[in-house]
């Protein structure tokens, strides 16, 4: 358990990891979605993130295997995560998926998340989906659009 | 209900309106995860699909709005009804998604499938996502490809 | 030939049809790719346009159908003309194409790029190749960004 | 100048990088389009391709930036090449482009294709253009079908 009394909590004074860190912290916290279906958080760092989730009966589809909608949200969410680690909202505007295996009933999906580029308010980011046993299961595009705000709440003075 | 005496359950009695519904009702029958989100079907033709689901609590993500992956995994499936209206088993490929405004929880969605283009193995269909007023929510553009089997059970001679 | 002498040449006084117009002709104007490749611009209105290319023998291609890349480039610029009818300088950031059947030496295409949506700075159009028999050679959609500066030169006080 | 006496042209003889770089030679030289925007092929590797390009004036749009279906052009050769390295036909099916910045008249631009997943018919395939300083100017997936046929002329008894 973390040390609460030095963690830090102002982002000002936090390096790029830290910040990336905070940001996946905050946002998971409120993201349902992900929480639902299972979703951790295995790793972060700016403009990363890796996401893991265990495919579940309910995710199957007619043909029993993983639903594409569970692949992409997995991968969808890795990627949302990826590119907030800056402290700036930035929402997905588009984004592709290519099916490249079936993901199977209990098969434990590590989605990770890799920045291509950034500049101005859009970036593109590549997601691979992989299964426990280093499979490929599927490729994700993501491109993001940074809007206002920020993530993380401004510190007060009281804090 | 439906006098089941004059249901025609041999495909090859069928045509291609009564097809298309008969392959949709077995693939819904067996699909949990379209289930699961509370997807109904909407429409049915052949190459084409519309879905219905109602936005819920714990498809939103850190910004209150409804996740990515839940408009994908409707649109999604709305495609995979729409690709299977052949009684030919056909997956997925690949697709993307293209945001257009946010989805909140209450939201009525509709997912209409149409097929562009069908032609050898492979096809080609675009999903509009519309909520209750007919605002248009998503863009989604998905990849299909004939694989072997087909979808509806044989009829066996007793039947 | 038109009168020249009542050719409206201040965007404000021109209706949303007229300013598309001048838009296109501004842009073709300028743009020595697609007058390179012979493409003509057959129709503009708000939102949309179509132009039409010949296939010529240096864009085959090795199994000597037209090059994926020329098909492309016909739609990237239908949509170009299509997302830049407001007088306000928009680049595309993405675009996808999927190809449905092939073109050949000779083939006169059509290119029709329509708007899906526009919203705050992004849109989205989809663009599709026919041929001179109509047939689907290819879907395209892209993905639209507004930036700074307008397209049509301000007028000045002596024109 | 290479002795040509030892070169193999059995394609049943040549190891995987041989029988890419055949590949490679053959369809080049047969790619009209390639040549005359004077593409060259730097690297072949199995499922690999690396391709050059000078942007050229012709290739300029109306911002006087290369237009982006040359940029497509040439990841989409690159993308070709390697998805055509094992001597069987292969063509795409799909593909997408995201711009990342700008390329300006005599940049020198490289596109380098690799394989993400082949498997069954169809393959993927990521590519990066970037320029002469070794900045990234977009980034392209391409998918793949293989069809019949085989890119190598088969050898007769007299060879």
């Amino acid at each position: 358990m973390p040390d609460l009394s030095v963690v830090k909590n102002n982002p000002a004074e936090m390096n790029a990891a830290e910040l990336a860190q905070a940001c996946a912290d905050e946002l998971f916290r409120r993201d349902d979605a992900s929480q639902f279906l299972g979703m951790r958080i295995s790793g972060v760092a700016p403009g990363a993130a890796t996401l893991t989730m265990v495919v579940q009966e309910f995710m199957l589809q007619g043909h029993k295997t993983c639903h594409g909608g569970y692949l992409f949200t997995l991968a969808d969410s890795a990627f949302a995560f990826a590119c907030n680690t800056y402290n700036q909202v930035t929402v997905a505007i588009g984004c592709s998926i290519d099916y490249v295996a079936p993901a199977y009933a209990g098969d434990q999906l590590a989605a990770s998340a890799v920045e291509k580029s950034r500049s101005g308010r859009t970036g593109n980011y590549d997601v691979e989906i992989r299964n426990q046993d280093g499979s490929l299961i599927a490729i994700f595009h993501g491109k993001s659009y940074r809007v206002r705000g920020e993530i993380l709440p401004q510190e007060t003075t009281d804090e």
